[in-house]
């Protein structure tokens, strides 16, 4: 059947099923998370480098990972929005990482923002928006914080936000976090974006679901009719794989994070120093080599590796490069104003 | 006589002396202020322009005018240096000012300074520094925090830094504020850096005023010796005029300002909006237009205006120097790096 006559015949049923094609459509392959790299340095800002962030666009509305001295200014060169700004994740509350979150809130609440804003971060993030951030800028829309959330969280976009939701099948998005290894408490995170089982028509039409319970059991939920149970599974097919993004900094490279990273489609990690040479600095300032969090990719055999957070001591990280690829050889260096698009595959 | 059997007899005569000569020399003629414009943008920051701030080097050490999110990083682009900056003014707390403080203070300590800073502002910066800036920062190093100063400062470099003095006629530059009108509390400053009358060896001599008293009588100071008063102006030549830098922003501009700037060698005063149109904007968010700030540099007589603080909607703040210049012909429009050396006459 052509996919305009599908539509046709879906509007013509009823306002559910309509609403389920919509969704079944915008859920579809192209769903995908787009990354930019706001910045790619560590400790000061430069004039050289950005501090380290990233931006992950989700169907238009933002995530931002970290918040150092100059964030607002990079979102602004990289064109980046203010107001579809959600969620804020902090690792840490080393001056590089929040810096900038007086002038980024200012900044949105300037533009005329009124929906709520979700910054998520360790231990003592509450009070810092609370006692020091807030008190010194202009935020005229609610803040949720969410400090070193012990289990995982769900995000679905919700009234046009991306919001934390009660984690159930029907969640677009998942939140893990994860105990770095810092001279603060520092948090790592992943984002797993879910791919739902194909929807196969002809499997639910042979199964004799109705079709006004396809959207439910699309979504994962079990659903009794007319006294007959009704599963996902007589309207889905194999399970699939989504996206995972990680995102570790600041960090030594302890053993813990290879199981939280398992199978990323991306990594990306801190690398504060290119040179094998620098293991010792590495070791005293709590961050790792180009190296180690080579060796975090491989042993967490993600698909590929994307270093930032780099020293100021290094003029090109590029030059470092092979002390990654050696052993990891998806790897990339990150600039200020990288861009990758990350899709179901 | 030629200058080095000049200074070959002093340093024969005793050390008093020499240092004396070495004094002399330094507070001579080659005596300035060289000044960095670090930012020219106001609200917020952008790729294109820095906020608004000023560096005044004075002998090698410096007086950093407000510190909005960036300036550290304006610092590093024009060179300044972080480790030879001893006072910051502060104009008034709103964030384009002050949300670069904790990642300058951090980049200081971590530039190994030991010596005092100074910070100067208006109501309720200890507040901000004490409860808001210091608990997120990393200052090694110890600040002083000056609110509201109701009367004129002296400066004078003691101990290799620029530090607050009593006022006295050996003070080598004096710091005036006049409150504002912005939409919070706001400080304009002013600089006078003294020029001591010249030292006249023969009228030193034909007055018999004995050599070990000349340092004294030329610093202002009278001497009795012997039984003997002597006086300054019998080794002095004519007063002679100063250099005075005034820094008016955010505000209205309001009739105190005038008096308060009169005869500057330079205003740097804000120039939020070009547009004459604007008028109303200006009046709304208690700023000034290009006209409104040539008005004031007209009626206090300066010698040269240059305009900063500009509103993000222009582009281009040259296309309306015009408004300004058909006021008051010696404007500059500021930009990001602007230098000027202001000496004496």
């Amino acid at each position: 059947m052509p996919y305009y006559l599908f539509f046709y015949d879906y509007l013509l049923f009823n306002k559910l099923n309509w609403v389920y094609f919509k969704d079944n459509y915008i859920k579809g392959d192209d769903i995908m998370l787009n990354l930019t790299l706001l910045g790619s340095g560590g400790t000061m800002p430069t004039p050289e480098r950005f501090l380290s962030s990233l931006i992950i666009d989700y169907k238009g509305r933002k995530i931002l990972m970290d918040c150092g001295e100059g964030t607002q200014v990079a979102m602004r060169k990289f064109n980046t929005g203010f107001r579809t700004l959600d969620i804020i994740c902090i690792t840490h509350l080393h001056g590089d990482h929040i810096y900038g979150l007086p002038g980024l809130l200012a900044t949105i609440g300037n533009s005329n923002r009124t929906e709520p804003l979700t910054i998520i971060g360790p231990m003592h993030i509450k009070k810092l928006i609370e006692e020091i951030i807030l008190p010194i800028t202009y935020a005229p829309f609610g803040i949720y914080v969410v400090e070193s959330p012990n289990e995982d969280l769900g995000l679905s976009i919700i009234e046009e936000g991306l919001r934390i939701v009660e984690e159930s099948n029907s969640t677009e998005m998942t939140l893990s976090t994860i105990e770095l290894d810092h001279s603060a408490p520092c948090l790592g995170y992943s984002f797993y974006l879910k791919r739902h089982p194909k929807f196969i028509v002809e499997k639910a039409m042979g199964n004799g679901v109705p079709r006004e319970i396809w959207k439910a059991l699309q979504h994962g939920e079990s659903f009794e009719l007319n006294g007959r149970l009704y599963k996902p599974e007589m309207v889905l097919g194999d399970k699939r794989k989504g996206i995972k993004l990680s995102y570790i900094t600041d960090s030594r490279s302890i053993d813990n994070i290879v199981p939280f990273i398992k199978d990323s489609d991306l990594l990306i990690c801190e690398g504060t120093y290119g040179d094998d040479e620098d293991i010792q600095k590495a070791k005293a300032h709590m961050h790792m080599t180009f190296g180690e969090a080579a060796n975090l990719a491989r042993k967490g055999k993600v698909r590929d590796l994307l270093l930032t957070h780099f020293s100021q001591t290094m003029d090109d990280p590029r030059e470092y490069k092979d002390n990654a690829t050696k052993i990891f050889h998806n790897t990339a260096i990150g600039y200020d104003g990288w861009k990758k698009t990350l899709k179901y595959r």
